[in-house]
């Protein structure tokens, strides 16, 4: 009976990564649509095609700046599961709340790319950068906690895990206090975080919390 | 051809599972598109943009209900497929059935956003949960007599299962039949019925039916 | 490396499979929108509401249909899949072009229930049903050919199989026919036949077709 | 712990694969979304709707175009991904990028159909697939001086899939350059390439570079 249980568990890890992979999909896939073709009447020649296509760039940023995003919790939230021996119904909410935060990414990122220059956009998208990244330190927790974790996972992994989460949360924090300053100066610099995850360049120092 | 048989209903599980991951992110993210972000042109200042946010809480309470009923589903599906030694065609069609039921969820919960005082709303959203509930409920109880349920499932397991969606359907019921006195208090019973589903809070009695 | 080219094929089918369910899920969802929740403003009492409701009843049985044919495709592409030991890039085309004709089944659903009395709409839908039957006919008879159907299974699954699609599509062709007295003719009876494949009433004669 | 880490890179490729194809299935069936289904008050007889069906061909031809596009990444991903034994964060981000150009596709084709004359939209539909398939090249190498492609994997697949790349992009830089003379000249030339891809007729020399 032991043994049909951790299968049960396994299937449902699995499950949760193929629901998590289905709602990211479609998450970066629907912030596409807000890059539209120009309307075909308002354009009458090649230049004022080249003029329309250019006045889509803030929407291509913004699509550039979510798929980041995006990219970042998949990644993350991917290496927590792989440490994971199995799921019980508590770790599945958690990780459905950290989903719930994914799929209204699209919203807090069309909202800014809405209102670039007000700080509540600036706050909300923040805010739900922060919460997702809490729901998802939560989520390993409790995994330690209830004995979820492999048992061939070394404990410093755990500390890793825990230790990006909080660096990249307070950096995240920075960006979003910049806007006492201005908006731009908050969006640049979570732009470069966010970069900085994704592509992980050999500088020391920063390449150890990108590890 | 014995052993081919099984290994082909092996994998037809596998492609449920996949299918309903599929069907369950795609309405996860659906009902996310309802929160609008405000018409830029409708907002000049940051005051007027934390009111336009605000005039949008409905629609988030919307959004998590919503969500927090998908969830239960997924999870309600997951724990009966995790039993299954193996599919046949006439519990592929009950599933089917289930996750066209599913699928209608954001409708329901839509249409009761946007009709919040009409008992008719909430009677239609009550109908949907409690359609797709019994189809879940048939489909148990097919897989129970098709012997599709796994041989190391101890009885326990079934009877569990059975208890919890007739518990659940008739706290459901309770809260549509609420709508008696108030659409509110219907409302307000069916969200902390899933809340206790989804967070499971140690409270005697109420624990048991949702372990 | 023998082995090593299975190993690859092997993926190959679970990523045409995992496609598939990612496909037929979304196209599942997106019928469902077509279903549109009441104009708030145009609806002052229950009594409206329940107008309104009835109004959108022509709109649930589209729905109901797409699903049910979406369903018979789903098992029938899967029922395939089981039997295929690997696939080469032939197969993985035949079935690309089989999911191209999935896709574009919400349009003549929609378009059938916008002009549910015009023979154009009932004979555009009809080639589309029998568009993706013949591509995932030539699916199988290009499998056997090719020798990527599963040694273990015995002549008389293939056998089964194309004579399935070939009965299957002469009801839908016959019903098609019907539109000769009237399109609603035609619709009764394909979704009749529909019901017929996906509850498969043990009546005799029609259950051995649809075994 | 050596082996649990192949273990974890092994659950992150199968991830990336079903992102990959839970995003390819979503790309796939909105571009479908843009053949709309013609407006019921304009069209009173069958005539009129057998005309109206036929002013959809080149939304139809767009539809087909782009679903041969995705549907020959989607081969060409599913290839290399094949052969590699794991994955590290630098190949997810890669296929990440990828993925990015795979989800603008969809905008691509529809600025083209929508501006089919001009040398613009062409131009930019086919940076989307030059960067596409360069990023595409950029993952292979990277794999390969990472060490991630399998040992049982044969040198020649490399020199194949990349020379592919290569021939490939160079066919439709001269596809694009053709719009010196016409635009359908250019997607005249790019639709032939796509559809030699996708049915990879026994044309001598043709048939080498399509394998």
């Amino acid at each position: 009976m032991n043994t049909s249980y951790n299968r049960i568990a396994g299937t449902g890890l699995e499950r949760l990564a193929a629901l998590s992979d289905g709602l990211f999909a479609i998450a970066m896939t629907l912030i596409v649509l807000e890059i539209r073709v120009p309307a075909r009447e308002a354009v009458a020649t090649e230049k004022a095609l080249g003029v329309a296509l250019i006045g889509l760039l803030p929407r291509i940023v913004t699509y550039l700046l979510s798929f980041l995003t995006l990219g970042i919790f998949w990644v993350g939230q991917q290496t927590q599961l792989n440490h994971f021996s199995r799921a019980d119904r508590h770790l599945s909410w958690l990780h459905l709340a950290f989903l719930a935060g994914v799929a209204t990414m699209p919203f807090s990122t069309g909202l800014l790319a809405e209102f670039t220059t007000f700080r509540t956009a600036l706050l909300v998208y923040w805010a739900n950068v922060l919460l997702s990244g809490v729901v998802l330190y939560l989520g390993w927790l409790y995994a330690e906690r209830a004995g979820l974790v492999k048992e061939s996972t070394p404990p410093d992994v755990g500390r890793t895990i825990k230790r990006r989460i909080v660096v990249a949360q307070t950096l995240y924090a920075i960006g979003a206090a910049l806007c006492v300053v201005d908006t731009y100066w908050s969006i640049g610099f979570i732009v470069l975080v966010q970069l900085n995850y994704a592509i992980a360049p050999r500088i020391p120092g920063l390449s150890r919390l990108t590890t």
